[in-house]
C-alpha cells in the first residue's frame, strides 16, 4: 500500500477551494496587527513530528486490548505506515524507535525503506521497564536505580547498545524514560536510588557520541504506584545538570500530577537552556495517552505559546525533538495520528499568530484583560485554512483524513497483512 | 454614567465590517451540513445571563483584596453597573441578588431602576455561611444541617425571608448554596446532618410559592475542608427528589473534584429532568472563580453541547437559570464580565453549530474518529462573527470591550463614586 | 501444600506471649470508657473477607508483568491458596469468582475443595470488558451500554450465565463492574448509553434469583479515559433504585477522583439502605490496587468508623459483602493478602474501640477538639494484641506472616507447581 | 493568665500512671530490635516547634471568619499565649513573627516577655502579598517578581527591613513566601518574572547577615489561580542554588498538588543539602491549613521517617527550622496547637522507632513485604506513653489538653481580654 503524489494531487483538485478565501480574511486581519500569515504558512509547512514505532499497533490497558486489522507486524511495515502518514500530511517525516522492539535485522535495507518514505531516525528509546525473554538480569526491582549491581550494569549496557543501534541509523539522541520506582512506602531508600540513578545516567552520558543528546523524561507515577525515581521536572533538571551540557529534560504532556502548570515548566526549562524534547498526547486523568488535542486543546496552545517564544528568544536550547506518544484502543491508529498531527499544528499555528510585541507591552502595563484578549484572539481564530495551505504547498493532502478514507487505506492494509497481524512489543 | 443607544450606534459605525464577510463564509460552510446560521444568530441574540450582585465589587482571597476605583456601594449602583453591561452586550438582562447584602430599602424604586436598564430579577441567593452583625443565632457549627435546633430554625427562616423579598421583586426561584460541613474527621455525624439538611430543605420547600423553583447547589469543599454536607450532584439530586417536583440541582462549574466529567453530570440531570440552573466561572485548581472560558474553553463547549442537546430533547427540565459566578482581584469587574459573557456565548454558539443528526449517526456507527471531527469542527470554527451579528441585531455593541474602553466607563464611574467606595457584603 | 492445625499450634506456642499483657492494658484503659474489649475480640475473630480469585496470580500494568513462582494455574489451586490464607488468618473464609476465568469444570469437586478449606462462595463477578477468544460479539464499543443491540444482549446473557454458575456454587450475589465508557468527547451520547445501561441492568435484575442481591460498582475512569457510564456513587445509586430492593451500590476504595470523601459516601448509602458491598485496596494516584492500608490507613479507619456505625444503626442494609481487590507486581500475592487482611482488621478493631455514645455527645456539643480526640484515641491505640488474641481464639496463627515464612509456603508451592505456572485470566 | 510549674506538677500527680507500664512494654519490645526507647524519650523531650504569631488568632476563609473570645490583640499577648502552650507542652519554645503584623514597639520589653516564657525568636516572615494602609507601592501585580521596578524595590526593601527587625530580636533566618503569580494565561511572561524573582532574591541574599539563612517557600496555587512564580520545589531549589550556600528550600505540607510524594522531595533536598525548614499543617484538598495530623497521619510519619534519616545521614543540611502553619475557624487556637504539637511528636517518635539498619538490609534484599512491616510496626505502635514520659521529664503536663481544660485557660483569657479582641493582621 503506497500513496502516490498523483493520487494526492487528484484528491486536492476535488477539494473545495473556499479555504483560500478564508485564508485571505485571516491574512488581512493579522496583517493589521503586524503578523505576516505567509511566514506562518511556511513555518507550518516545514514542521515535522516524529512518530514512535509503538503508536502504529493497537495499544491497550491492563484490562485488555482490542485489535484492529492490518496492524504492522515488522519494522518495515511500521515504516510503511509512517510513510503513508507522511505522504498525506507532509508532517511525519521522522520515526522514533523503541529497542528491543525494533532492532533492525538489516540496517541497510531499513535505511532504504525509511529514505524511500522521506523519513529520518529521530530519538532512540531504550526499555528497562520489562524483562525480555531470556534476559540475564531482571528489572523487577529497578534498572538504572537498582540496588542490585548486576541489574544496574545490565540496564546501563542496554542503553549503550541502543546508542550503537541508533548510530547505524543516523539518530542523534537517546531518550531515557526510567520507570523505576516503588509501590510501597519504605520499599526503597529514596536517597540511595537517586544516587544510583545519577551514577547510571552519568555512565551512559560518558559514552554518548559527540553529536548526540541525552533526553531525561520524568513522570510522577505509573507503573510505580507509590514513588517514581524521576518524579518531576525538578529531578530531571537536576540530573541533566549533573550529566552535562548534552543532557536535557524531556517533557511528556501526560506525565504530570493533576492541575500542573506545564507551560510554566516549559518556560523555565527554556530559560535555563535545558528543554530537549517533547512528547505529545492528551489526557483527562493520568497518563491516558489519548489523541493530542482531544481533551485539552487550550493548554496545548498555551504550551506552544511558550515554545514559540522560547524558540525565538532562547537560543541556548537545541532544536527540540517533537514526538507523538499516544496510544489508542478504539481508533484506527493512522487516523488517530492524523488527528494528533492536526491538533499539534493547529496549536503551533495559533501560537505563531500571537503578536509577541503587543503581548509584551500589555504584560508590562499589567493590562490583564488585554493580555487575555491577545492570546484568545489567536486561539479563537480558525487556523485550519493556514494548515491546508501549508499542506498543499508541501505536497500533502489538503484534508488528510478525508484522503485517507477516500483511498480506503485501512482496507488496503488489511488486504496486504490480514486481520490478525500484531505489532512487535505489544 | 449611562451608555446611550446613540453612543453604541456611533461606535458600531466605526467598527470594521469585515466580520460580515467572515459570517458569510461560515454560513455557507455550515449550510452544506444542514445548519442554518441565521437561526443561530437569532438564538444568540436572545440569550441572557444573570449577573450576581456580588460580582460587581472586588472579590479577594483569604490573603487579601485589592480594590479598584468606582466600585458600586449600593444596590442601585450595582444595578447601574449591570445596566452598563447590558447596554453594551444585550446579554446581561438579569440580576441575581444575595441576601442580606442586597436587601432593598425601597422596593418600588429598585424595581424602577432595574426596569430602566431592562433587567429582571432572577434567582435569589440566601446566605447562611456568615454570621451577620447582631445575628441572634450563629452558623459557626452549621445552619440548615446544624445539630442546634435554634440555628437550624434561624437558617430556615432566613431562606423564607429571602423568598419574601424575591416575591416583591418578581423573582421566581431560590438558590440554596449550603456551606455546611466540617473541618475534621468525627466532627459531625454524616447521617445526622444529612437528615437535618433534608428536613430543613423540605421545610423551605413547603413554603415555596406555587410558581417558584428551588435550586440546590453542591460543592465538595471550601469553606469546609474535610466534608461538605451536599458534596456532589448525587447528594443534591437525592435531596431534590426528596423535596419534590419544583426542586432541582444547580451546577456551578467550580464545584467539582479534580478531573470530574461535568458534561456527563449535566446530561444525567437533564435526562432525569432535574437540572435547574448553572453557575458559570472557570478554574484550574479549585473553586477559583476566574473569568469564564479563561482556563478551560473546550470543556465549556462540551458542557454547552450537552445543554443544547438537552434543551432540544429533554422538555422535562425547566428553562435553565444561567448565571455568572466569578470573582476577580486583578481585573476591572465589568471588563471581566464582558469577557465572561463573550466566552459563554462563544461556547453556546459552537454547540449550536454541531449537527446533532450527523453526530448521532456517527455515534450509532461507533465511528469514534468522525464523532471527534464533528465536535471539533464546530469548536474550531471562529464564531465571533456570529456573536457580533447577534449583538448588532439586538442593539448592543459589536465589540463591547472596545466600546467600554472607548467610552472610558471606568473613569466615569470613578468620577461619580470615588476611588474608595466598597460594595456591600465584601 | 497444606497447613495443619498442629503446625499452627506449634508455631503459636513459640510466639512471645507479651501481647496478652498489652491486651490487658488496652482492656483496662477502654473499660474505663465503657468499651468491652472482649466483645471486640469476638467480633474480630468472626470477621471474614472474601478473596477474589484473580488476586492470587501476579497482576501487572499495561507496561508489563513480573511473574513469581508457584502461581496457581487452576481454580482448584486458587482455592488451595485461599485455604492456606484462611488456615493462617481464619479471616479469609470466602472466595469471589470471576467468570469466564474461573468456570468450574466439575462443580461437585470444586465445592468439595472449597468446603475442605472452610471457604464459601461469595459474590460472583462478570466480565464484559474483554473479548474472549471465539466470542460472538465484541465489547470494543461497550457491553451493557452498547448502542449495538447484539453486544448488549450478549452482555446481558453473560451476566445471566454467571448467575447460573453462582447458583450451583451457593453464591447469593452478582457484582457488576461496568467498564463501559468512552475515550473521546462526543464518542457516545451520554443519555443514550445511560438509558441502555439502566435497561440492561433491569433485564439482569429481572432474572435474579429470589435470595440474590445485585451489586453495582462505579468508577470514574480506567479503562475508559474520557467518560465512564457509571462514573460515581450517585449514578450507581440511581441505577440501583431503578432496579429495585435487591440492587445495591458497591464501593471500591480505588474508584474515586482525587480527594473524594469516601466515608461520607458510605454513610449516605447506609442511611438510605443501599450499601451492598465493599472492595478493599489502597492507592495514592488512581485505581492503583495496592495492599490495603499501605498508603492511607487513617482514611481506612474513618471508613470503618462509618461502617461500624451503620451496621449498628442502619438495619435497612444487608450484611455487607467484604472483598479484597488488590493486585501486586512486586510482592508474593499470599504475603500481600496477609498484609491486607491485617490492615482491614486493624481498622475494623480501631473503629470498634470508638465509644459511639461519647462521640455522639461531643458532636452534639460541637466540641470539635474532643470529637477528634475520641477518634484519634482509638486510632492511635495499638490494636494488634486484639488481633492476635482473636486469631488465637479462632485457631489461626498469632503472627500469620511469620508463620507463612517459617513454614516456607512459597517454596512448597514452587516445588509443587513450578516457576512458570500462570493463573487463568492474567 | 499564667500557668505555674506547681499547677502542672499538681495536675501530673493526678494523672493515671498506667502509661509507665505501657512504656515498659514498648521499651522491652523495641530493645529486642536494638532500639533504645530511653534515647528516644530524651530526643522527644528536647524537640521544639516554633509557633507562628498568626496561628493564635482566628483564621478564616474568603467566606468569613468566626471569632472566639480572648484572642490576643497585641504581640505581647501572642507571646503570652505561646508561653501557655510552652508551659503545658514544653515543645513550643519559639515564635515565628510576621512583619508588618508583629513589629515590636519596644524591643527590650518584647524580648523580656519572650525570655520570661522561655521562647526564642525563630525565622522571620515577610509579607509582600498585601498592600498595607499607606503603602507607597502596590503588590497588586506582584512584588519580588513585579515588572514595575518600584514595586520590586519596595518588596526587596521590606525584606531587608524584616531582617533588621529580626536581628534585634535574635532571629537568624528569613522565610520568603512569595505569593506572586497570575490569574490568567498570558497575564505575565514566565521567563521575565522568574528572572526578576531570582534577581530580587539575590539582592536580599546579598544583605543577609553572616549567620543568617534564607528560606524560600514554594506553592503551586493560591492566592494566584493560574500560575505561581515559585510553583514547586524544583523552582525553589534552582533559586536557592542561584543565591548561594545560605539559601535553602522550605517545605510547607499544604503547598503541593494532589497526590504529590512529599517525602521523596524531602529526601532529595536533604541529599543535596538544601532543606532549610518545615511548615507543618494538614489538608485534604488544597492548602487547607488544618490541624497537623488530623487528616493524613501516615504521610506525616513517612515524612518524618525521611527527616530522621536525613538528620542522621546528611550533615550537609542545617538544623531544620520547624514551624506549625495552621489556621482554624472552628477550634480554640490553643487547643488546636496542642493537638498539632502532639501529632508532630507522635510522628517524630514513630520515625525514631524505625530500626534503620534493619530497614536498609530489607531494602537491599528487595524484601518489599518486610520493608513495609518495619515501617508499619513503628507506625502502629502507640507511642503516646513515650510522649508523656518526655513531657513529664521536661516539666510539662503529662496530658496537656486535659490540663488546659482543667485550668480553664480559655475562660481566664476571656476574663482578661474580653470576647471581642482581635489579633493584628487578621
Amino acid at each position: 500500500m503506497k500513496i502516490t503524489q498523483q493520487q494526492i494531487a487528484d484528491l486536492n483538485k476535488k477539494e473545495d477551494s473556499v479555504f483560500t478565501s478564508e485564508l485571505d480574511l485571516i491574512a488581512n486581519r493579522f496583517a493589521k496587527k503586524g503578523v505576516d500569515v505567509n511566514v506562518i504558512v511556511n513555518k507550518v509547512a516545514k514542521f515535522q513530528v516524529a512518530i514512535p514505532s509503538w503508536a502504529l499497533g493497537a495499544g491497550g490497558t491492563r484490562f485488555g486490548r482490542f485489535s484492529y486489522g492490518g496492524e504492522p507486524a515488522t519494522l518495515e511495515q511500521k515504516l510503511d505506515d509512517i510513510g503513508l502518514l507522511h505522504a498525506l500530511t507532509q508532517s511525519a517525516g521522522a520515526v522514533s524507535l523503541h529497542i528491543p522492539w525494533d532492532v533492525p535485522e538489516d540496517y541497510k535495507a531499513i535505511k532504504e525503506v525509511a529514505a524511500g518514505h522521506g523519513i529520518i531516525f529521530d530519538a532512540m528509546n531504550s526499555n528497562t521497564f520489562q524483562d525480555q525473554p531470556g534476559a540475564k538480569e531482571s528489572y523487577k526491582h529497578g534498572s538504572l536505580s537498582s540496588t542490585v549491581d548486576a541489574s544496574r550494569d545490565y540496564a546501563i549496557q542496554h542503553n549503550l547498545d541502543v546508542i550503537k543501534i541508533g548510530e547505524q541509523l543516523g539518530s542523534k539522541s537517546l531518550t531515557v524514560w526510567l520507570a523505576d520506582g516503588s509501590n510501597f512506602p519504605g520499599q526503597r531508600n529514596f536517597q540511595t536510588v537517586l544516587k544510583h540513578t545519577e551514577d547510571s545516567l552519568k555512565a551512559i552520558y560518558a559514552d554518548l557520541p559527540e553529536e548526540w543528546k541525552l533526553f531525561i523524561e520524568y513522570k510522577p507515577y505509573e507503573p510505580a504506584f507509590y514513588s517514581t525515581v524521576i518524579q518531576d521536572w525538578g529531578t530531571s533538571f537536576m540530573l541533566a545538570n549533573a550529566c552535562g551540557d548534552k543532557a536535557y529534560t524531556l517533557v511528556d504532556l501526560g506525565h504530570h500530577l493533576p492541575n500542573t502548570n506545564i507551560e510554566q515548566i516549559v518556560a523555565t526549562l527554556m530559560l535555563k537552556g535545558k528543554l530537549g524534547g517533547f512528547h505529545f498526547n492528551d489526557s483527562k486523568y493520568g497518563d491516558d495517552d489519548v489523541t493530542v488535542g482531544s481533551i485539552k486543546p487550550y493548554p496545548l496552545f498555551l504550551i506552544f505559546n511558550e515554545l514559540v517564544y522560547g524558540i525565538e528568544n532562547n537560543p541556548q536550547n537545541p532544536d527540540l525533538a517533537w514526538m507523538i506518544d499516544a496510544s489508542h484502543n478504539t481508533k484506527d491508529p493512522l487516523e488517530d495520528l492524523i488527528q494528533s498531527l492536526e491538533a499539534i499544528k493547529i496549536a503551533y499555528t495559533q501560537a505563531l499568530l500571537v503578536n509577541q510585541d503587543e503581548l509584551r507591552a500589555a504584560q508590562q502595563d499589567n493590562d490583564v484583560v488585554k493580555c487575555q484578549e491577545i492570546l484568545q484572539d489567536a486561539y479563537r481564530t480558525d487556523v485550519r485554512p493556514i494548515l491546508k495551505a501549508a499542506r498543499q504547498k508541501a505536497g500533502g493532502a489538503i484534508d488528510p483524513l478525508a484522503a485517507y478514507r477516500s483511498l480506503a487505506v485501512r482496507n488496503g492494509l488489511i488486504t496486504e497483512r490480514g486481520t490478525n497481524s500484531k505489532a512487535t512489543g505489544l
